[in-house]
């Protein structure tokens, strides 16, 4: 059974934690985003590639769910003594020989493909992590602060601000140009299923959807998606404030219009949600909220259910979803 | 009072320490050597204008001589955990953080002079010191083991195979094209005395000799060397090593030979040394082991004191020298 998946960080890696569980025996690819990828200090750093890697290779911090765990931020601390800017970034030790490495690989000349699977050899993630594109793509968000109308990078307006000042709009830089990473058409075209995380439908999965071909690629298969919004807020994070940007409304019901029945063919949402419809999409009621591993398995399992009921070649491991 | 040093790593660091110390009111330019800069893991390092600056900055580990005192090596340790080679030369995390400020500065498109500037600002070494040239040399060491006829950088030879393979030919790599950096020759030229510390006379003082013009420039001055050998034997360090590479015995005698009366106006030498003599040389004998910072100050007031014999209108400050 061969499973693609798309993913931003956090909330996706953590469903695909749940995705691995539910079927362990499946080829799992995983379109990962780099829309948020960012050059610090002459680094490279790609933070959702890096967080589906830790999360799913067993070294990401749990409780803040990025980063490495037991880490430590000595360079960090040297940086800002010698006064080297930004400071909100947070990038720890262990984290910074990540973005050594690849920063070396792609200054031999290896595209992030080759640079993500060589260091997916010691994370052994249990699934295959290709970032969307091997072409430099970064996310702008345009706002109109007291410094005036300006563009920001992603991380600089997510981390830095928080989100605060609104988004006038979301620019993916370089997108025009960007081919599909090799592979990733392959894997979706090989796919039994496509399953969409949870992940921000803005930033991270309409992301990926902007690289040209991925879009058209999926609509030709079996896509079920879960609904990042559970009763009008974010499962996590903050992609209110991403969907206000492109004046979607933070519900289930305009983030599945907003993906299109194009797109989707099935689509998990919470049970407060369960009048959520559109035509051609079947929509499923269930608990989404991932307390845990066990939960993010039991969502996984709906989803692949789901898919299974829409004519993909799925089976379903492991505890039966009710 | 102006003076001008050669530094190349520990011992010329801590020599300097005391040199700042018996002239307290002097601006000291120190010439650094670059010959043993690498790069590592697309980092530039440049291990003999750190120890200057570590040593003279108080941010030293004074136990080993070099790298930061307090040092974690966390980034060394996952780096490794990635497979990354070389594992043999050890930084630290927080030298980790002044090689990522240089590399960047660099790739920016400063010279290392301007980038060792910015980077003493933190340091405030209370010297200023100028890397010898800002053209990329490396000295690369000639060496015939069970692999054959090869040619390996320096730090490989130094550190990992701690000079125990003999070194048939040393070679600055870059020699014939490297000019002075700025500031350099106008030092020499504005210098009330030259003093060259007991750092090593062929990988450290002798790489600085041979970038075009710094010697002439140093052949016009008073300059006073202290002997890096005592008693047949180097001060610290392997400098044995690569004086039999090019044919010099370790003698404190050999080694004022080696810089020769056009360079050397006074010698300082130890006192079972005290025979050694060059026509057009003055020797002084006097102890030269730099047990501590105290007796650094002691040896560099004898040189300073030497100068000033020879002529040159230097005064020297604090416990005058017996």
């Amino acid at each position: 059974m061969r499973i693609v998946s798309l993913a931003g960080g956090i909330g996706g890696a953590r469903f695909l934690r749940g995705l691995r569980a539910a079927a362990p025996d499946a080829e799992i690819t995983v379109i990962g985003n780099t829309g948020d990828d960012i050059t610090l200090y002459g680094l490279r750093v790609c933070p959702d590639l890096d967080t589906v890697m830790y999360t799913l290779g067993g070294g990401i911090d749990e409780e803040q769910g990025w980063g490495r765990r037991d880490e430590t931020h000595v360079v960090k601390e040297e940086l800002a003594a010698y006064g080297v800017e930004p400071q909100w970034f947070g990038l720890g030790d262990r984290d910074f020989a990540t973005h050594i490495v690849r920063t070396q690989m792609l200054d031999a000349g290896y595209p992030l493909s080759a640079v993500t699977e060589a260091l997916c050899t010691r994370w052994n993630p249990g699934v295959r992590l290709i970032p969307m594109t091997d072409d430099r793509t970064e996310t702008h968000i345009v706002i109109n602060d007291e410094r005036g109308r300006r563009a920001v990078h992603f991380q600089e307006w997510w981390v830095r601000m928080r989100a605060s000042v609104p988004a006038e709009r979301i620019i993916l830089v370089g997108a025009d140009e960007a081919k599909p990473a090799p592979g990733v058409l392959q894997a979706v075209e090989d796919a039994d299923a496509v399953i969409l995380p949870p992940s921000n439908p803005v930033v991270s999965i309409g992301t990926i959807l902007q690289i040209k071909g991925i879009r058209e690629a999926l609509e030709g298969k079996t896509v079920v998606g879960v609904s990042p919004i559970v009763g009008g807020a974010p499962v996590r994070g903050m992609a209110d404030a991403c969907l206000s940007a492109i004046g979607v409304e933070t519900t289930a019901q305009a983030v599945l219009e907003l993906y299109g029945a194009a797109l989707i063919d099935g689509w998990l949402v919470a049970e407060e949600d369960a009048g959520v419809s559109l035509d051609g999409v079947r929509v499923v009621a269930r608990p989404l909220i991932m307390h845990d591993a066990g939960a993010a398995a039991e969502i996984a399992r709906a989803a692949l259910g789901l898919a299974g009921e829409l004519g993909a070649p799925v089976a379903v491991s492991g505890e039966e979803g009710r």
